[in-house]
């Protein structure tokens, strides 16, 4: 960020008074520019033994493997925002979503909601994804996923389906994990 | 948005090729600004009986009553979030928090997570309230609450503690219920 976007006056980087961490501040209007985490909100669409996996059409991570995922909008609910990107991304409905995997990642500030359903009907790839497919836990690429927060939420899942008690698990991801996929942080 | 934050060019207001809403454009630079909804962490510290409620000092809802929260920072998780605000608004620390009611207010861009856990130790009022105290279910100040996503994490807590059974509640809430608060939308 170097200017504001509400005058157009160049910004600073520094602590607002009775701040306690510095944001982009313009002297010009008095604007602080706070910056949030994003929430990444998809789906686990599962069929029988089966789960449903994207190809990734674009990058980051073309190529690889995901659940459908993506940017929650302003305007609508997590949920919705989840069905949507599988609707977008595998031309797919899931029903009776429940929020399965809540994966906090600090230092790219984003917050994954992964909702876990049954696939219903058919499936398709989207714009944004070059196939879609089901998997057996066999099946799956998994050195072939394109983000760690996939590879967990696949984990929890079979894990858990062994067991047969499926739960919310909350967890993190640090920067350390993130490098495995992508070789440098 | 008014002008671009990165080189400073006015933006526009428009749906850039291959999407589906409209965004903020900068036609001399070629960024285009996302905006997405905010996370609000907090908690719901209980101690036997009660639970702890803090009185606003800062606008909005001044004066009215709201559990710890607050928007969630870059760089923090959702957990590490809920506890640092009730920290700053409550002098007051929570063990064991587990998740409780995700609440999405499509209207506003939010996206409230509040944690249940037991208030362990002392509390005062931080800087954002005027005091902060403990109430059973009869003592809350229900008609004094700051937001509706605080009277409805409240009752599914007392509704649940009868049945003795506490689970997640995922939730909305929209610009109607929002009204009975705030007068208008």
């Amino acid at each position: 960020m170097n200017y504001c976007s509400h005058c157009g006056s160049a910004v600073r980087f520094a602590v607002p008074e009775d701040d306690d961490r510095p944001r982009f501040l313009c002297d010009a209007c008095g604007t602080i520019h706070y910056q949030n985490p994003r929430i990444v909100a998809g789906t686990l669409p599962v069929a029988g033994e089966r789960v449903l996996l994207c190809r990734r059409a674009i990058s980051p991570r073309k190529g690889f493997w995901t659940l459908p995922a993506g940017y929650m909008e302003n305007g609508e609910t997590v949920e919705e925002a989840a069905l949507r990107e599988t609707r977008e991304e595998a031309r797919a409905a899931v029903i009776e979503p429940s929020l399965y995997t809540l994966i906090s990642l600090p230092h790219i500030n984003q917050v994954y909601m992964i909702f876990r359903g049954e696939l219903e009907g058919d499936y398709a790839a989207g714009p944004e994804s070059l196939e879609v497919e089901l998997f057996t836990e066999s099946e799956i690429p998994w050195d072939e996923l394109a983000f760690p927060t996939i590879e967990r939420t696949l984990k929890h899942f079979f894990d858990d389906r062994r067991r047969d008690a499926f739960e919310l698990h909350l967890s993190r991801i640090g920067a350390e994990e993130r490098e495995r996929y992508f070789g440098s942080a």
